[in-house]
Parts: C-alpha cells; sequence; structure tokens
C-alpha cells in the first residue's frame, strides 16, 4: 500500500498516557502530575516505547496550557530515560487556541497536529466545535517550523487528508510526512475503528508517509497490530484505553505497551528504540 | 459492491437547478424565480430527470425558506410536468435550523437530509459550521416521517456513515435508504471527488442503499458517469456545476441532463421515468 | 467486511501438519508416519487447534492415496483426541485425480477442495498443471456430498472465486460456505500473501462465507493474524512454513500454534475447541 | 490510484478486430483476410483508433502463423493510415508456442505478450492449458526486446501481476510498463469484468504502468469506460464483442470505436492520434 521507510522488522511505540479528558476518576492509574508522567514514562521506555505523548494537568488534574508544568514534564522525563517527547496541541475544551500551543515554547522533540474539525456530541461541550480550522493548522505548524518541532498529523477521517495535501503542496512540511490515523472517537465526524476505514485510509496516504495508528476503547489493540501489519507505529495509552480488557482496568500505561510489543515481536517485529525513531522519523536534534 | 433494487437497464437523474451559491452572476442560466424553475424543470424532464432538487430564492435572489414561494415552485411544476420534487433542507448560511425545514409544509414527496456538520473556508461564513447535529437530524428526519416525505441523506464524507447506521439502527428510516454521496464540495470535512473515494464510500453503504451521486465542478460528468456504472443514480445542474466545459457556461440545465443522458444510453441504461423512480425509491403516494 | 457467524472472541485454528511437499529432509520434525501424525496432533489440540488437515505418507515418505494409512491416521488420531479431522485432496504430483479422492472413502467430516488450476514453475513437474478443472470440482464435491462430508474449498487467486460462485449457483455446496484462502504458493497462477491482497480477496467473498486463512512461508504469522483480526480462521504448520523465524527451523506443528493462539489471545480470542468449530462450521456429525 | 503518463484530456483507444476465435460465422462483419483488416483499420482509425491489435487468418480463416500474410496485412495497412499495428502473440489453439511469435518477424511496433496461463473450460481444446509459463513469457520478451517492439502485457488476473514483476525486476521490460487488463473471458483463470476487479487491479499495479482496459462481452462498454475514467486506454472490437446491443450484432469494427469516442468525448477527453499514442507509449522509430 503505502511505502514506508521504516524496516520491516521494526515498529515505533508511541504511549499516550494522560490525554484532556480519562482521569483518575475513570481510572485511577491515569498519570496527572510531572513525577507521575515521568515515572511512567520511564515504565513505558523500558517497555519498549520510543515516543511519549504529552498532556499537561493543573495540580487539581484539569487541563492547562501552564508552560511551567511543561517544562516540568519534560526536565523529569528527560532525566528519566531517552523517550521522544511529542506534546499534544489538542489542548481541552477549557484551552484557547492560543493556550494549546504554549507548550511548543518548552521545545518538544515533536507535537501533534490535528488536521481538521470535529463536532463534541456529548457532555457540557455538546454541539460546540473542537476547532481547528485551516487558518488555526498553518499557524500551528508554522510555529512548530520555528522551534525545529516535528509535527505528528492526527487525521481522525478520510476528509482529513486534504488539509495534509494542502501543506505538502504549500511546503508547509517536510519528508517524511508523519501521519498520526486517530479511529473510533466519539465526535461527529469521526470514523470507526474499523478495518476497512484503516485499509483505506492507509491507501491513501501521501507518498512518503510514516503512518502511526491510534484506536480509542477496545478495539485499540486489534486495530494496532493490524497498523503494525499495514507498516505503520502503534500508540497505546491511557488517554485513549482505560480497559485492559472488558470490566477490567488498565493498571499502568507499561502495561498496554508490554502488550503490543509482546504481540509486536510475535509477528517478527522489535520495537525501535526513541534513537531509531528519531532517525526514521527524521527529528532535529535542536530539542534533544 | 452493494446490491441495487434498481434495474442494470435504468438511472435515476437528478437535476440540481438553483442551488444556494451560485446565482444569475455567476451564470445568468441559474433558475432563481418559480416561473424559471419551473419552466427549466419541464425542460430536464424531457431530456430525461426524474427527480427535481429544489432551493428556493426571493425576488431578489436571496435564499429564502418563505413558504408561499415554495408552494408557488411546486405548484407550477406540478402543472409542468410530473417530476419528483425533492425540497433542499440545506438551506443557506442566511438561514435558521427552523427556517431550514419550513419547505416540508409544502409537501414535496422528498427532501434532502444533510447527514452532518462541515466547516465553511472562505467567504463571509469563513470558520462557520454548517451545523448538522445528531440532534438536528433527528429532528428534521422525524418531521419528515410525519409527512410522508422520503429523505435522501447527503453524505460529504465517509465519517457521515456514522450517523446514517445510526438512524437505522434507531429505525428512524425506511428501506429502501436513499444515500446521495456528495463530493468536492470546497468546505473542511468535504472529500475530493476521486474514483478512490466514491468507490470506497459506495463499499461501505449500508445494506439496502441506493444511492445517487454528486460530484461538484468539472468532475461532475466523469464522477456521475463512475457513479453510474457502479449502479447509482447521478445528480447534475447548475447548483453544482456552471461550466459545461472548460471555459464554456452551461447554457441550460437541460443541457446538463441531456449530457448524463447521452452517455447513460451509450452505457446501456435508459432514464427512468418519475414513476419508475417512485417505484424503486418507495415514495409515497401522499405528497404526488 | 464479510459478516461473520464465529464470534468476535473466537478463532478457528486449523494445523497442516504434512502436506505434499515438506518432508524430513527440509525439517525433521514434519510428521509422516500415522503414529507421528497422530502424536503431533494431539500435541496441537492441547494447543488449540480446532482441525487436523491430513496429508498420508507412505512408509518410505512418499505422499500416498493408501486408504489404510488413512484409516489407521483416522483411527489414531480419534484415539487421541476429539480434533476434526480434514484430509486433503490435493493429493501430491505423483497421484492422480481419481488416487486424490480415495481418502474420502475413509470418512473425514473435512476435506479440502482445490478451486482451480495452478502451474508447476520448479522442480520435476515444471510446466506441468496442478489440475482442478470445473469437472473435476464437480465430481470431487459430490462424492463429499455423499459422505457428507464439509469441503473446505482453497483458494489460491481471487480468479478461483468464480468455480466458488458456480458451486453456489448450483446448489452443490450447502451453507456456510467454507473457503480457505490460500497465499504465497510457489506456482503460476497464485497470489503473493501481501495485505493488500488478502483484504481485496475478504472483501469479494460471497455472503454466508466462513473463511481461513493460509500463508506460505515467513508471511503466515503476519498474514494469519490479519485474516484472524479480519474475522477468519488460521492455518499454520509444517505443511505451510518450516521456519520458525528467519533461520531457525520449527521444532513442532504445536509451537506454531501456541504462538498463534498466544497472539489470538492477547487480540481478545480464544482458540475455538473442535465442537464450538463443529457448530459454527455446520458439520456433519455422520463422521464425527 | 495510478499515476499515468497520459494526458487527463486524451485516451488511446485500440481496436482488436479479428481474434482467434470469433469468425464470420458468429459475426459476418469479422474482417479476416488482408484486404478487409486494412479497409476496416482505416474506418477505425478514421473515428479515433490509434492502436490495431492483428490476429492473422488464412484464406480459409483459420488463425494462422504464415509470415507472408502478416507481411501482407502489416502492409496494407501502412498504405491506408498510420494507425500503430500491435500484432497477437496469443496465437491460437492451432498453433506452437514458436508460431506464435512467427509474427514478430513482420515487424510489429507493439506485439501483445501474455503474462499467465489459462485453461480452456469448452470447445474441442476443453481441459488444455493455453500456456504462457514464465520461460515462455522470457522468450518471447526476449525477442520482442531484439526487434525494438513494444510488448503489450496482456493479464487476465490479478495473479497475473507477479510475473509483470518479475519482468520489472530482472530488466526485462522497459518503462512505460504497458499493462491490458484483460476481463470477462471464459477460461478458468479469468476473473469477471466487474468493477470491484477492474479498480482493485488498477489499484496494484506498478509504477510506471499505462494500463489498456479489455472486456469481453456485454461489459465492454461500461467496463471500459470506467477504465478511462482511471485513467486508461479502451480497446474495443469484434474480437471482444461481437454484439452491438442485446440482441444486435456490431456492424463494424468502426462502430464500437465510433461509440467509446462518443463516450469519451462526453467526458472530456479526445482519442489520442497514434502519433501522440506512440510518444506516451515509448514506442522505437525503428518498425514505424
Amino acid at each position: 500500500m503505502n511505502q514506508n521507510p521504516i524496516p520491516d522488522n521494526k515498529v515505533i511505540i508511541t504511549v499516550a498516557q494522560t490525554g484532556a479528558i480519562t482521569n483518575k476518576k475513570l481510572n485511577p492509574n491515569v498519570p496527572e502530575q510531572p513525577g507521575e508522567i515521568a515515572e511512567s514514562a520511564l515504565d513505558c521506555y523500558n517497555e519498549g516505547a520510543a515516543i511519549c505523548h504529552i498532556h499537561a494537568r493543573d495540580p487539581q488534574g484539569e487541563n492547562t496550557s501552564d508552560i511551567d508544568i511543561f517544562n516540568e514534564i519534560h526536565g523529569r522525563i528527560k532525566e528519566a530515560c531517552p523517550i521522544i517527547i511529542q506534546d499534544s496541541t489538542g489542548g481541552g475544551p477549557n484551552l484557547t487556541q492560543e493556550e494549546r500551543i504554549h507548550c511548543l515554547q518548552a521545545g518538544p522533540e515533536m507535537a501533534s497536529l490535528n488536521m481538521g474539525t470535529l463536532m463534541r456530541v456529548s457532555g457540557p461541550y455538546k454541539g460546540i466545535a473542537w476547532s481547528n480550522m485551516p487558518d488555526e493548522i498553518d499557524y500551528y505548524v508554522d510555529e512548530m517550523n520555528k522551534g525545529g518541532i516535528k509535527p505528528e498529523m492526527e487525521i481522525y477521517n478520510h476528509a482529513m487528508l486534504q488539509d495534509v495535501r494542502r501543506l505538502i503542496k504549500d511546503g508547509r512540511i517536510k519528508k517524511p510526512y508523519c501521519i498520526n490515523i486517530v479511529l473510533g472517537m466519539r465526535y461527529q465526524g469521526a470514523e470507526p475503528a474499523t478495518a476497512e476505514t484503516l485499509t483505506s485510509i492507509v491507501r491513501q496516504l501521501p507518498e512518503s508517509s510514516i503512518f502511526n495508528c491510534t484506536n480509542v476503547g477496545s478495539a485499540q489493540t486489534r486495530m494496532g497490530t493490524l497498523g503494525m501489519i499495514l507498516g505503520g507505529g502503534v500508540r497505546v495509552g491511557l488517554e485513549d484505553n482505560i480497559y485492559y480488557r472488558k470490566g477490567e482496568l488498565v493498571s499502568s500505561n507499561a502495561q498496554l505497551v508490554a502488550r503490543i510489543v509482546r504481540i509486536a515481536r510475535e509477528l517478527g517485529k522489535e520495537p525501535a528504540t526513541p534513537d531509531e525513531a528519531r532517525e526514521y522519523l527524521g527529528l532535529s536534534p535542536q530539542n534533544r
């Protein structure tokens, strides 16, 4: 389907430990504070994760854009292990567009870049857009480029490939293009975490793309495994899935990393180290 | 791909004559006033169109929800020919949610039902959602059901199949499910009018679907022809495409109907008459 | 893609222990004699296999159609464990068409039915067809029907679906239709064991099909896992793959069953017991 | 799907006038003798055909490899018009492998190269392979290369892409790779002329391929049109289809060319002239 610069016997594992929605009430093992996040990142690194996707919380557990907290998270993780730090710019419903990219000042190696707008269908923000319009995307990617930060483009449906193609055409992003296919979100505009959807999107990826694969909820393991077989990376973690299996809460992010790594090894794939992933993804050494 | 209740040697042609965006400034042959709309509908019927998709304008050419104008359009068309009347509930950016379904009171046989939210990326409404949230969809479809009006579900991307599946699961729509695949719109969230997109969506249609195929701009003829080959209907008209070919404005809606009918006949398909289409689509005789 | 009568949390594992080509020279752990075959079948059953695919060898290790040997294999397996016995009618290049179905007299619950002709491209039979013409297929399936033996239709490419459709149309096979997608064979006419091929064939399977998935060589584990994710069964075994991983010979058929079962369990699927598989596949109790 | 060196507003039309199976008994308008073939080629050229696919018959109407007859056909066509001459090396059941390439001595610009073996399922040669084994393919392509003759690779199913890939890997063929997708043949091993099959094969074509699209029987027009929309050329002619529509025999090859050209023009595509086609396909001037 898509040609792949990553060796056939390697897979890049990303862990999304915290998220903007999950919290200790839903699963007490969600790491929220800098110390918890760094400690969990070390465990995940030890199990085989190469990239750590970061959301920050204030001491009350609310989503925050406080640069001091991001700096503290980055510092503690860097002390603990050489995992790649990827900050989320998806933010949370309580953060402004401007606040969502404060984190770039903390100098992550990567940052997520949401490639389109979804509509919230439940909760207090029901009917409110999670806005990521073309102008906003351009502004975010320009800021990332200034800081030598590699964007991982999050696409939640086929249509978001349109803005990916636009960024390529405009020369705003560099090869390899990192695209994370995120399926199974509960928003209007999201697509389901099915094999039909995943294979169809993979088939439409632009040349020179490296893809990652995130599946929310119980499909995380099967669809992540499918993504791996198709040559992509896999993202796991409590941000996307709080149950290890039906009726059993995840005990730690490392537990989810360990499972996908066991599957990878059965399939003849070794988890890429952070340094291998840096090379495959073409990360700038600037923020290391 | 999708099993089809329509005979292999028939094709349902819909004409979308007016739209909410195109106007006489863009192409002087856009029919706007009731008399123009009815006269053009007769010409399109004579060329082979079975369904006429209706947008109403006030005497100044602005989008309107005025029920008197809808009544006048319906009356004049019914006097002229037996074409099926399908009112748009897509409205225009100046109409409220409530205004968009005023037209149902005029008792059309069909009405369009937009199955998701798109974001405007240009013009005075840039950044503003064209909102069709699940609650709104439910409200619209319930109103159509009360009036015995068959919804044609407009989907602009793969993701909108989610709300189609939801309506089926909730029992809110009846077989056959009429789905119009609309590609090539200039909104964030829309998908391009390509063979890859069209075949991929057709493959994912629910069982017992009848599909129609609308492609905005220069792809109208090729992608409409592809849709016909895949067993679907085709929508043409000035709403979607103001050029007959590069640099040449469409001279009338009937000119576009005539072209797609010529192609259909070369491919061994005769345009369905309105009565044949009524039978295939399972329209209620109530609003005839 | 294809609707599936098998529960989402179950997977049918078949083991193909011996084959017609592999032998003790290629891997000393290939079971050839009745006692070896039965002992290995028990181990595979204990690891989770529900079906055992059988090829018979004479005391010199040559492919044989000797009914006494088939009877002995069946008898010893039945003594050892309740695994489903599926005899191969693919035979070997030294067997006639008639000899290839001698085994049916031994009364297996299932038998393989090869759905088309492939051309040998190497070895002493290079250029010679492995013939499975429509008349031969019909003759074989009629014999199976007489004995209450369920055919598993082996398809090696997209084109063989044509004869599957013909058997369905002619009423020669009963629902559910058991189809084994066999990829990666070294014949002219075979298709490669790739995700693109497997997903494309699965998409074209007739309604009411149950599919199994066999991948020859090093793709066995990844493509088998893909098949499982798509809702199919998986066949593993020394017939199809003599290396456990690059440079390491398989130590036993049970080793391969154990690996695919570990993956299945990580993916939330328990191997179906023989009795569960009998129910899903609709096997006749006649030959149990 | 596949990147295409042919301009979007052009389409290469091939006419297959005679074939090895159709004859004057099936349709009296099949041109068999050199004069008939040349006269019909001129008419097809005038309607828009760029390539003429040639089978030769002896004075009794039997398939022949007689080089004098090929020379006469070539000479007469060249006198009549500048259409590209493409000789068939598919031969007929009465011709040996060696005889099938006699025609190359007549120095055509192109020749067909059959990429795999199919099994005859009816007629006097029922059960006999139409053999095109890898060794034979290699021999044929080497002979074509010696003569500066461009092979058009005929593939009848997905599996034949394997030998295409092999020729590319072995460096035996030059870019652009000309591939003719031939569907709907009545052989075991052939695939049906459906949109699902055609789009699936197009998706799997190697980079730098130019494809042509041949559909046997009543699907010729619809599937040829689909091929054109996907960016391919179209082959029509009495070799593949003797009915213009149900119950009405084709009156001339030119009638079929004229129909596909009318469709092409409705779709905004002009038939490529022979010289344009020579350029797109990279034909050597040697045999012009």
